[in-house]
């Protein structure tokens, strides 16, 4: 039997000041430093361990990770920062504020951003200086596939090649995997794994900050999944993110 | 052309203590986190950028690895964290305190375990708890590799395969790489650099949290080094390392 543990990402600038987020490198909040602290003391206290971390290179997934292993005493755990574990790219949406956003193109297009699988916000010009084309960590990738827009079907397109070709594999060979990530691509993940339809994922909603823990069994099909923590802890985040929606 | 940055960790609190630490995993003070700190916003500042990062399995030098990464703005680039860039082992000294144990064994005793190439203090017994055999950290190496005591010539032996299997290729593959470790391990790789003797490498001092930068031909040969940052500053860390002894 094998266990993989996912983690969203607490609290970031601008998940507190309600704006689409995506690919910009924002960092966490002190509550997000707080959360990422709160769930490696319940992870070491749960007696988990591991041999392996994946994260995206997104400075608030990152520093998570980094919390998280530093408070279990494992800073030593080999960490592979990948771009196809990142957010979902927002488009010209990325910097805007959620609410203003909603008053100027309506609700209901922003509901269909969030709740469907296969939209895409309004894409970036490709000189809009929000694009990720100059930040060296996306170096190593060609321009065509550094992304202006994304729908939740173009998310899941990159973070499955990640699973197949890199964390199954470890999973297989014995590693113990924590993946510290972001909403959408977490959502990725579990689609995969649960094998949740289109038209049900954008449904999924992770709580941040609370350890998720999938048993797989040796085919890696999951045997049950639980959150760690306090279950009212875990409501109280759930409940947050349904209200702010899933666009961060 | 290429560059590589050497890094040694600032003041951990064992050097507050001034006690033998060896693979003991004891954290940076604040000192040592304001050190890399410092470091980091002089790398950025003379606009350094890298592509890769290597470290040892010690908080000590992982967190002033996080600390420069994050001050420059490059919390994604992928880290190594290897066993063979640990601190050299101590063996029965790690834990005790450098000037009574100068007053029980003898000065003499002590200086040349600190200046001579090939000895080596007395071996942790194999059931003393200071050992790291029941570290996660070293949990991939077979018993017999875990060290019970070192010389300065079995750091030498265990640092140069590093170098050769991992490092040197990727310098030649072009990318640009911080190398942040230990006293020791550092003379490892500067002793195979510069060609330095073995009876010279015990009297070079590196000075604590101060950016080494090696200039190296296609050969990998040296052209030419130099530390980054304020000379007066530099010159009052090597003179701090120089009173202590090298034996951290």
């Amino acid at each position: 039997m094998h266990k993989i543990v996912f983690m969203r990402h607490g609290q970031s600038i601008w998940n507190y000041e309600n704006r689409f987020t995506g690919w910009t490198d924002v960092d966490l909040t002190e509550r997000g430093k707080k959360e990422a602290k709160a769930a490696g003391r319940i992870l070491r206290e749960a007696g988990f361990e591991f041999d392996l971390a994946y994260t995206s290179v997104l400075k608030r997934a990152i520093r998570t990770l980094w919390i998280v292993l530093d408070e279990m005493d494992e800073m030593w755990v080999p960490v592979v920062c990948d771009w196809r574990l990142n957010e979902r790219h927002y488009g010209a949406l990325q910097g805007l504020n959620k609410a203003e956003t909603a008053r100027k193109y309506g609700e209901h297009k922003v509901h269909m951003l969030r709740r469907s699988y296969e939209v895409a916000a309004e894409p970036l010009l490709p000189n809009d200086p929000r694009t990720s084309y100059n930040d060296p960590a996306y170096a190593s990738l060609s321009k065509e596939r550094i992304p202006l827009t994304e729908s939740l079907k173009d998310t899941v397109a990159r973070v499955k090649p990640l699973w197949f070709e890199s964390i199954a594999p470890e999973i297989r060979k014995g590693k113990r995997i924590l993946i510290a990530a972001h909403g959408n691509s977490l959502r990725a993940l579990i689609k995969e794994l649960d094998n949740i339809s289109d038209k049900d994922i954008a449904l999924l909603n992770i709580p941040t900050g609370q350890p998720l823990v999938y048993e797989l069994d040796d085919e890696l099909k999951p045997v049950r999944h639980y959150y760690l923590g306090d279950p009212a802890q875990i409501a109280e985040a759930l409940q947050e993110v349904e209200a702010q929606g899933s666009a961060s």
